[in-house]
């Protein structure tokens, strides 16, 4: 039986178990999905350009469950009142390919990329990290800093976004949160002495949000909104000067900040650290740079999460026919429909 | 809003107008697509193989709406009393992104598959077919007789299925349709004297369920059943001597009856005889053979007439969320939640 989950009841599913918890939760089975990289069929991701934007299906696959999350990105829908990404994504049975669950992954999607982003931290960051700057306070913001504080250790988060009503939204939000939050003046008052640099801005084109001036010796930079080919946020001195992280190298060439580099500049696969295969940060003061662009085993491992996190009678749907014969779709969903005819009996040859 | 169709709410759509009517209008759909061929972003479809089975994903787009269904193929599945192909489908806004219509397509695509059989026998079979060879009477088979008579007239079915359960099962569920049905001994049997011969076997393997001997001057084959690497219906000297028209070449050299012939066999593309491009039946003689493996196209003009065929505020699912802010996805959604510890009002800087 397949199961549905809509926003509505992803919310509840959050606000029940607690956000600090499903964002703890979810980094987990990311990490655990990470660690056995290789047992993954990965593709590329099916894009689909149009005038206002793309949709792309994100397919991923290990022995078990087949997953894929439909996502689209459309910078002029904010102006319209609808949101710029929007997703759902879909968990099916590889032994019998039978849908098992569709859920929403507008929300999803925003704590997966938290969750990743803090699991990468607390692999990549000094020891020690509490303090994080934020650069955009648009709708990951808040998702980013809970993830970092109840992940990576992060105490204080000092923001800055050139919309004031956007920060006054994140210090609303979050003001039950715990966080020690700080209102910079500018992206330079905002990094200056953080452990951590997030950035999520909603650049448009090769924007240098960060440039290598702002930057201090053992800084980590986790920088989530360059993620499509045209769209970067770092300085490219940035990248050389660092020590950069990728989720699938392939993906990422054409659509991190990475892509302002030649095409074998040198990077490390996050798994690889993870699993303890490659270094991730080898002395205080270098600076790691984690290039995120959000790959499909992340929705893979968050579509795995939520199908464990509810009951497997919660929430059916119809989705596929439950009949007793294959060989007879017709007859139980038809079958019983007015006959459109006077029954012509003597025609029955059998 | 996105829109839910389940199986009981599809299989109530086809009762309420009527099953002739769905079909003649889905393949109105459909033609109006082939018509529109050139319109479409064609892509391969993306299938992920696993021991079992294969899933795929099939999307289509034109300027306007953009389409995919997901689909699965696993033959074990009849022996555990699943479905071997189930499926379900998208329609997207192309200008926002959004997701209009998710619905089951497991009756669906039955009916896209009869419908687009019966518009293509509508084109290609002799003027005036009345009688139709139907081997093999499984899920598919209620379909076909019932688009074949809606559609492209025929009065009389003759099946045959090594299963005589099957072909019981056949003869209860059209009793009421008006067909004029015979009981074949044999396939050569079943085929004597048809003006179509249509073909839907659960072969596995190539199988030559037709040989040319039992073929007819001016018949129509309708060759549904072979439609995946490996797996054939039609003996290759019914190609040598037919003339082949197929949906998308690329796809169906590689899964359809022409897997068996050179990469260079001549095929003509339906869409091109529907648009008047390209010549169908010349002569009353001619053989001719429908080499149908089911394309994208088909399953995106099913949808766009499911979508029309419902209310806008029917069904409706909350699969996107509706936020007054598009910068606040947490606030309307996570913002109620309980406060996780006390508020520290003190460390809120702002």
């Amino acid at each position: 039986m397949t199961q549905f989950i809509g926003v509505q009841t992803m919310a509840k599913l959050v606000r029940d178990i607690g956000i600090e918890t499903f964002l703890t939760d979810l980094a987990g089975y990311i990490r655990e999905d990470f660690m056995r990289w290789p047992d993954f069929e990965k593709m590329a991701r099916i894009a689909s350009h149009s005038r206002n934007g793309v949709i792309e299906l994100m397919p991923a696959a290990d022995a078990a469950h087949y997953g894929f999350k439909y996502v689209n990105g459309h910078p002029a829908n904010t102006a319209a009142g609808k949101l710029t990404v929007t997703g759902f994504g879909v968990l099916a049975d590889v032994a019998t390919g039978y849908p098992l669950l569709i859920t929403e992954m507008t929300l999803l999607t925003a704590m997966r990329t938290a969750a990743t982003s803090a699991m990468a931290a607390a692999a990549l960051a000094r020891p020690g990290a509490r303090v994080m700057a934020l650069v955009g306070t648009g709708a990951q913001s808040e998702f980013q800093a809970l993830a970092m504080q109840a992940i990576a250790g992060i105490e204080t988060v000092r923001i800055f976004d050139p919309d004031a009503t956007a920060m006054d939204k994140f210090l609303h939000n979050m003001r039950g949160s715990g966080l020690d939050i700080y209102r910079a003046q500018s992206v330079r008052d905002a990094v200056r002495g953080a452990d951590i640099v997030t950035t999520a801005t909603a650049v448009k084109g090769r924007v240098a949000v960060l440039t290598p001036d702002m930057l201090a010796p053992g800084m980590h930079i986790n920088a989530i909104g360059g993620d499509c080919p045209g769209k970067t946020e770092l300085h490219p001195d940035i990248l050389r000067l660092a020590k950069v992280f990728v989720e699938f190298p392939e993906q990422t060439r054409i659509e991190g900040e990475i892509q302002q580099m030649a095409p074998d500049f040198a990077v490390t696969e996050l798994w690889q650290v993870l699993a303890g295969k490659a270094e991730g940060r080898v002395a205080p003061e270098d600076i790691t740079v984690f290039d995120s662009v959000g790959f499909a085993i992340e929705d893979f491992a968050a579509l795995r999460y939520v199908r464990d996190l509810v009951g497997r009678d919660e929430h059916v749907i119809d989705l596929v026919p439950d009949v007793a014969d294959p060989k007879d779709l017709f007859g139980p969903l038809l079958g019983d429909m007015p006959v459109p005819r006077p029954l012509p009996v003597a025609e029955l040859v059998a």
